[in-house]
């Protein structure tokens, strides 16, 4: 499983200040921290940059790059700065995202295809509807895989997005069982290596303490990688979530795991990260 | 997911010192534990009792009952001490367990029939031969199914245990994938109401950071549950594994979860302490 920083968002205040002031420095220091969490590529979530577009995407991606050459995911709905991104950025790169609104297929799919990136489609209808099963989820990932392959695309470049519901919703808890469901039938549903990445900061999201998002977060993950999920877009600083992850690859064999290693247990991690202590067994 | 306690065990000293004294109030105390610690069912663990063995299990099973009126698993190889056990534990009984061992299928799957209780079955071969993949397993529990059929026992008393291997095992990883596959397709291939158990305990054996154990429990115990497993044999007292299995259960809809209650949370924690507590869930 693929781990991506979902940390990188013009919503944290020194971000937006760093774009606003064309200030690089914040951002390659994010950046950094994310890599040091543990985070494989990295989500560039620029928002939709309603001013100076493009010179802001380009900005955003050059201090990524200079610190990161691995995997970096596009997240704008500005397809000028989508358009920016995807030139400046040098190796790896994936637009994120589509989805069935006829809108984006029109403005995004294009660039994907002409940039030759990735391209991340979302299983949500026109107008951002939910599908409402498992039966509707595949019925839209069928759709979205029919537009990429009618419009070029080979199969291998759409990784699809069941959308993770917030638990909060009234149909969350069980929407996200249908995730599961999408996730261990779409290999056989599409018959193409169509890769899945799924959003795991939706989950908990809402106002509620850190502790109990992580302790979600780490009793859904393991669902998801054991239904297949390939990359994980998540909060990286939640340090148990990402042990989870990484225990969860070794576990069914898909991840760099020697169980050789286990004995020595985790390296201290640094101070004011999220540290995992378990009381050691006071009933005893 | 039914939690059942495996902390009950004779190689405790304090628990062999009390069968010993023939005295209940340490046996009494240490299920008063598991219970507050989310218990719902407790294994009685007496292990072979070569000596006084009837005598010895009617009292572990009249301390376990004095506290306790849910399930009481009899965990034992001695047929005698079974017998004694099935026939003091007034409330529900599972003997736990046999398998395809045919000294073990002799001896006590008629004891299980005549006592009206349940029993469970591992899926081992003669000689404790551990099956060699997913469909191996397979192969195991239609065996123990027909034969727990053909003895005349309903199939709803039949609850089998696919065995998790310990991780220090040249081909446990391996093994416990396949547990997980074998629980996905149990209930096509059977086509009958049969439950499952895992003893979690297994997974991490051996030296290893009990922070380490906890971690390995977390992630590999959402993957049994969202593969249909129904009880859980599991150290009660690894507090974030029990949190685990709670949530597991309430993000898979099979457990009592009020997510409107998600929101207030636990109070905050003191400095360095697991704070992932959601005991009080339960209770609503």
């Amino acid at each position: 499983m693929l781990i991506i920083a979902d940390n990188l968002h013009v919503v944290r205040s020194d971000i937006a200040r760093a774009v606003a002031d064309m200030n690089p420095e914040p951002i390659r220091r994010l950046v950094h921290s994310c890599l040091r969490a543990g985070a494989q590529a990295i989500d560039v979530n620029s928002g939709p940059l309603p001013r100076k577009a493009r010179e802001r995407m380009r900005l955003l991606v050059d201090a990524v790059r200079s610190v990161h050459r691995g995997s970096l995911l596009l997240d704008t709905t500005n397809a000028d700065a989508m358009a920016a991104g995807l030139a400046a950025c040098r190796g790896k790169a994936i637009v994120n995202g589509f989805s069935l609104e006829p809108d984006r297929i029109e403005r995004f799919l294009p660039l994907a295809k002409s940039f030759g990136a990735d391209i991340i489609g979302y299983l949500l209808y026109p107008g951002g509807r939910v599908p409402v099963d498992a039966d509707d989820l595949m019925q839209a990932a069928v759709s979205l895989f029919e537009i990429c392959i009618a419009a070029g695309l080979p199969p291998e470049r759409l990784i699809i997005d069941p959308v993770i519901a917030p638990l909060s919703w009234q149909d969350g808890l069980r929407h996200n069982q249908s995730v599961l469901t999408l996730l261990r039938h779409l290999p056989d549903l599409l018959g193409a290596p169509v890769r899945t990445i799924a959003g795991l900061s939706n989950l908990a999201s809402g106002p509620m303490p850190l502790e109990r998002k992580i302790a979600l977060e780490q009793a859904y993950l393991p669902m998801l990688a054991a239904a297949g999920l390939d990359m994980l877009l998540v909060n990286v600083w939640h340090k148990p979530t990402i042990e989870t992850a990484n225990l969860s690859d070794g576990l069914l064999g898909s991840g760099v795991f020697a169980w050789g290693d286990v004995a020595p247990g985790p390296a201290p991690h640094p101070e004011g990260a999220m540290a995992m202590s378990i009381e050691h067994e006071k009933e005893r």
